[in-house]
């Protein structure tokens, strides 16, 4: 309660910083009398946090001859916010490749790359493979690792809150890894882990096919689905990380496992990769009715997964993602099954980003991670229950 | 942001009277010196709201000779709030009784009352006999209708913002209905409408069985299961107040209606109430195969529903109320399915509140909507993202 009546001037100069930074980052550049006025703080005041933010490079003075023409007289400085001042990365471990994405502090990316990597790789080879992208994108785009200040990471499996991988199955030796401790050694900024269809969802409602909507499911349609949902515009992680693990629903005993769902023959499909699942959608299109039968039982459990999702949750929108998505005839059945369960059913919508979803998603979160520290005040000025 | 740098004397004084009052709230009576002490106000801003608050009849001050006896001197004047300035209602409306709570503004339960009802009664008499419930109880606490602050209502069915209900196949003519505006009608304050499984989870994370975790569902077990979600504290509605109805889960063509799971014929059980619920399960305990068997099918449906609820939202505990809770047999095989299925199963536990969940739920929100308007500041300045 105390903070209303001010006491603690160093947290008060924090917030005034933050307030200025946020005004000058809404815009191109503004005059101290500009900032004067959006903030509604004193002059002497901006004129000290502007001086403060200068020397710590997150605002410049423009130079004079930037932009419009000298008018008569002198003209008033202008200011504004160095977006280049630091770098993130946003980065992608998926089954059979890396990507990483680098941005400036504004999320503005300048860069990517994607290495494949065989879905057999061991744990140390997989991060390994993730390393040397990174390091040649950084080469690339010639952004040097010291201005780094927060790396996002996409990762299949369940996450702790400390980036440890509490269940993976999708790739090899990833139960257990302690994947945030592994990578925090090639970085000196904060690497923030979390689940791939968690950061695709971020993604999706970032820049994707859910930017209208603040109650949003992700569906990652793979072999097994994932979702991620966002709840009123916030991630919704579960207690333990484990929301939307939808996978785990033909364990209840109500269907088969994806082995026998994608069989054309008696025998449970061996190995069960997306190259063989491929092979039988393939026969499928050409008329092969066992394995139109599969792809049927196939669709049918995702539609199934996908309306026990939506009626735990009432989300608007529901954007299918992963490479299920591009599979013809995914779509109108799960419309179809959604207006028959649901009382209200929700817009069904493919993704936008399509295989850049997770590696966006988790440079959101790493700018996220950044807008908190440095413009923390608008929600503690802003936040109403 | 302009809040901060101050402005708006009447924001202020609202701000320092939501102070003053939540201080006075806390404990049970307080000097002046104590509450600039605690609220890091001014003593002459203190004064001026303790005086404001005297004047609305919200704050009064204590006699002289109430409490400890005087010391020498003039002692100090000490000041309470007065938790019998305004009241609250809490109403449940069910299929076979209506159910009205009455509390002052602290939340302290005044007394109750509940009247049966018949379960084929058409909407305009259920509503008659709620109020009739509600005078009956006024008169006996000897509360008036004046003095009511804020009603809430738990209900079957899905219910929009305004109080209509969407859809509600449990109570004779209830889809539809506008609830919140037919009980309106009989109020000056106003009046909160709730699906009731969502009222109950509310009232077990306040007072009952999960108070100890803001990410909680609670299931409310009838002939077709419904359940409301707290996550990180808060009521979970979905984006059209439709969330956790996994009633119609069934409608995914995985299973039988309840009609059938619960007959132990080849016909469909008619009619599908608890009377005819209570008969089977009655022929299950004393031996009767079919009957076992019909039981055995609607726990392994329960369970199922239960599990999709927990796969989609990670919840840390689940609350089993509704009669289904009373079952033998239902919290075993719900604990060893969830276990198989889950990564970190959540805890499950059985309604501390029974019966009064959807009551005390709906008086809670009551409670809520009076503290927003009384004590806002609190969320606006300890509210971080």
């Amino acid at each position: 309660m105390g903070r209303l009546t001010g006491g603690d001037p160093s947290l008060l100069r924090r917030i005034n910083s933050a307030v200025v930074l946020h005004a000058l980052r809404a815009t191109d550049h503004a005059t101290l009398t500009e900032i004067t006025r959006v903030t509604g703080l004193s002059r002497p005041t901006v004129e000290g946090v502007v001086e403060g933010l200068v020397e710590t490079g997150l605002v410049v003075e423009r130079a004079a001859d930037e932009g419009a023409a000298r008018r008569q007289g002198r003209p008033a400085r202008r200011f504004r916010f160095r977006a280049e001042a630091g770098h993130l990365l946003g980065l992608d471990i998926g089954a059979h490749r890396v990507t990483a994405l680098v941005a400036d502090l504004d999320g503005q990316v300048l860069g990517t790359l994607s290495k494949d990597v065989d879905e057999k790789a061991p744990a140390d080879e997989r991060l390994e493979r993730l390393r040397t992208t990174v390091a040649e994108l950084l080469r690339r785009v010639g952004v040097s690792r010291g201005s780094l200040r927060a790396v996002g990471v996409g990762s299949p499996g369940v996450v702790e809150t400390d980036g440890t991988v509490r269940l993976g199955t999708a790739l090899p030796e990833w139960t257990g890894l302690k994947l945030g401790e592994r990578l925090s050694r090639s970085f000196k900024c904060p690497v923030l882990v979390e689940n791939d269809a968690n950061a695709a969802a971020v993604a999706e409602h970032w820049k994707g096919a859910g930017t209208d909507s603040d109650d949003m499911v992700f569906v990652l349609a793979g072999l097994s689905p994932g979702a991620g949902s966002l709840i009123g515009g916030r991630l919704h992680r579960g207690f333990g990380g484990a929301a939307g693990e939808i996978g785990a629903l033909h364990l209840l005993g109500r269907g088969a496992r994806p082995e026998a769902l994608l069989s054309t023959t008696d025998e449970p499909l061996h190995p069960l990769d997306e190259q063989a699942v491929a092979e039988v959608f393939a026969h499928a299109r050409e008329g092969d009715e066992r394995a139109r039968a599969a792809v049927d039982r196939f669709v049918d459990r995702l539609v199934h997964d996908v309306a026990t999702l939506v009626l735990a949750l009432d989300p608007e929108v529901v954007v299918i993602g992963g490479w299920a998505a591009g599979l013809d005839g995914v779509l109108d059945p799960l419309r179809g099954e959604l207006a028959r369960c649901c009382l209200r059913p929700p817009r069904v919508t493919l993704s936008k980003l399509g295989a850049a979803a997770v590696a966006t998603g988790a440079l959101r979160l790493a700018l996220d991670h950044v807008e908190e520290e440095l413009f923390a005040v608008e929600s503690t000025v802003t936040a109403r229950r």
